[in-house]
């Protein structure tokens, strides 16, 4: 059963990164149907076609994202009715629930939008809650042979939804084996003591396997001071899959321990968030090279409002005087980019809020500012709670942007930490 | 003469984001040869040798990244020499420089790397300095029309500069001509109004194009309140690409005026730091449910400091009525998301501040805490300055994250028209 990728979008052929292709793979892979080839094209509607015959030819499941808007360069449903020689039809209640989507908004209904509303003759409709583009799904018999296409929108917020909620329960009939797996996310330390640490473990397995049914797929990515470990294990026998899966996972919190803060989905401002309302503590920030980012990432956990009180971006060493109380000598004294400046930041903020934690951060992101003697990408994190005072120095490398999201990881991390010691809690070991 | 792409690997299909084709789609569009295809396909040889029979078909540049390593899943090399039935032999030369690689490395050369001497029969060789899989390059004739194919590695390091030392001289001689491209950014109108609106001019370009030399392609597209329009102008004469690209740019900015704030690599916080670095004004901000989103967008950009101040992120009504002084009986009157208590906390921000102007954000980002009267997406903006003391109500659409980027974008939007219009400067008209 050979599935294939058509990625329809001239801008993806000039420059714009398609995570589309890492999505729908990765998805198409969990159920055995992985992908054997994805092919992008531009807007054209001879070379939209040609790539459609094509695929007929040699696979049985086409999945296209793209070119089903309203504009003039959304071609798909034309060459799809043109490679099938099938009609597009007017499908009338497509067109209401359309006319809904703007209705709505409170927005009048432009002309072009009726467009979506055709459907390739015998195709069934794919509801899009986020967007007017409808998608479609066609059964359809080639020389004998079944063949499935299904048409999806472009952009990913869309296409997520209409894939879990009803292409995959009905490509799930075709699930041709299990393949299950987990990331572990770890901070704290580096990539090149993670993989000492782990090869052990990749090496006994790979002995393993040998012998096995099941397969084991390893791999570590690190990203602005983040460790991604993930692990993939394939097979025919669901309860041997599981089983190897929970074994992998039990070894490595065996030797990565508190490094490791999270599986999967989660991240450093959801751990954190999720033991700062299991503790019922309160947090509230001092940013000043980050500028906003810690703040940011910690309220884009729904229900941050019930633990996060406020923050302060003191971006001018008046403000940090002004708003957080920091004393001006300390800044004449040391520079605003400190130990001490980042303490008096985080006791500042401390006592306005009234927070459990306060977490600062005072640094250089660069490009410009940076003395020898203070150099960019230098940073204090400080960090107050009802057992700590302290502030902490990091020399980060990366650009401007690198420094600040790798300031804002190890903050995070640092409070994690504190939280985990301040509980008497222990970091979750195995599954 | 059409140019396609193959990217070879498996993890391409299963998860992994290829960066390579946005990179050379980039490069090669800037010579003319944009691509027309680009396949992504597995690491079995049936599949890889299918993928380039159809691409010698229909095109005459084919590039393919990936699978020249030297283990048993790189089978790049083996296919194209069964495609095309021509014989892989051992080229001595390069035998010894993959020798020396390992040799400065003090590594002992592994059996397997002998693969990577051998070349496609009639290959050129092209260095790579980062690691041991060299390219090729082979210029045939099939069905008496010239094709060539070029063989690159997978790891982005090492095509990059492969790709610009070697290759990109050599396809410079089949540059079919000059393309030159510009993206307008726009903020206020929906993508269906730019869309009506700038129908004539693509209309008017279509009917051009059929007695020219020169072609136009048109996109457009729509991201959390911001719409991008691009443009891509390609002929055989310099001169008159320019002046087509120069002239349709004339005709976009007359019909879309100050709803465009910005072109190519800018956006809205580096166009609003620009207004407030030229008129000499400072900013400082008071953010509720964007919860920092705009403060972290504003510091994004390099010497921010020379015009923002300060920022506080009031997550609570405590800290809205202790830190920016809203007075506590406007919050228990209006509700915390409000007209009033958005004008108060800017007015709050700009008395602390003493900044030129001040952003003030509330709102219900969801998913929780709306109601029929005050519904997730509902959101007050605030704006103080000079000559103005404002509120704006939106309600917008999408889930917590996109409320949250779409009411920072309009705040920066709503910044960028007051800067504009109290320091009576126009939007740029024209080049």
């Amino acid at each position: 059963m050979k599935t294939e990728l058509i990625s329809i979008g001239s801008e993806l052929l000039s420059g714009k990164i398609n995570t589309n292709v890492s999505y729908l793979g990765e998805k198409l892979g969990s159920i055995g149907l992985g992908l054997a080839y994805e092919t992008s094209v531009g807007d054209k509607i001879e070379d939209i076609s040609a790539v459609f015959e094509n695929a007929i030819k040699r696979s049985q499941i086409i999945i296209a994202t793209g070119g089903l808007g309203p504009t003039f360069d959304d071609l798909t449903r034309e060459a799809v009715s043109r490679v099938l020689d099938r009609p597009l039809t007017l499908k009338r209640e497509l067109l209401s629930s359309i006319a809904r989507y703007f209705l709505e908004r409170k927005i009048e209904m432009p002309k072009n939008n009726e467009r979506q509303a055709y459907i390739i003759e015998g195709a069934e409709v794919i509801p899009n809650l986020l967007g007017t583009a409808p998608g479609q799904i066609l059964a359809f018999e080639k020389n004998k042979s079944k063949k499935i296409i299904i048409l999806l929108p472009g952009p990913p917020k869309e296409i997520q939804p209409m894939f879990e909620k009803t292409v995959f329960p009905f490509l799930k009939k075709y699930e041709t084996g299990f393949r299950k797996k987990f990331t572990l996310h770890l901070c704290g330390l580096a990539e090149s003591e993670v993989d000492e640490k782990i090869a052990p473990i990749i090496e006994a397995e790979t002995k393993l396997e040998a012998g096995r049914d099941s397969g084991v797929e390893f791999s570590i990515l690190a990203h602005q001071m983040i460790i991604d470990i993930g692990v993939v294990v394939s097979g025919k026998n669901e309860m041997l899959v599981e089983e190897t899966l929970t074994n992998l996972k039990n070894e490595f919190y065996d030797i990565l321990g508190i490094n490791i803060f999270g599986e999967d989905k989660k991240n450093l401002e959801s751990v954190v968030g999720e033991l700062l309302s299991k503790n019922k503590k309160s947090l509230a920030l001092a940013e000043s090279c980050t500028g906003g980012v810690v703040s940011h990432r910690i309220t884009n956990i729904a229900g941050s409002s019930l633990y996060f009180k406020e923050g302060v971006v003191a971006y001018s060493n008046d403000s940090k005087v002004k708003i957080l109380g920091v004393n001006k000598e300390t800044i004449e004294k040391y520079g605003a980019v400190s130990a001490q400046v980042a303490v008096e930041m985080a006791e500042g903020i401390r006592s306005i809020s009234l927070a459990d934690y306060t977490l600062s951060v005072t640094g250089l992101a660069g490009p410009g500012g940076g003395t020898q003697e203070k150099p960019v990408g230098l940073v204090y994190i400080g960090l107050c709670g009802p057992t700590i005072k302290e502030a902490y120095k990091y020399q980060f490398s990366g650009n401007r942007v690198e420094v600040r999201q790798r300031t804002a990881n190890q903050a995070l991390d640092l409070l994690r930490r504190q939280l985990l010691s301040d509980s008497g809690l222990k970091v979750k070991t195995g599954l």
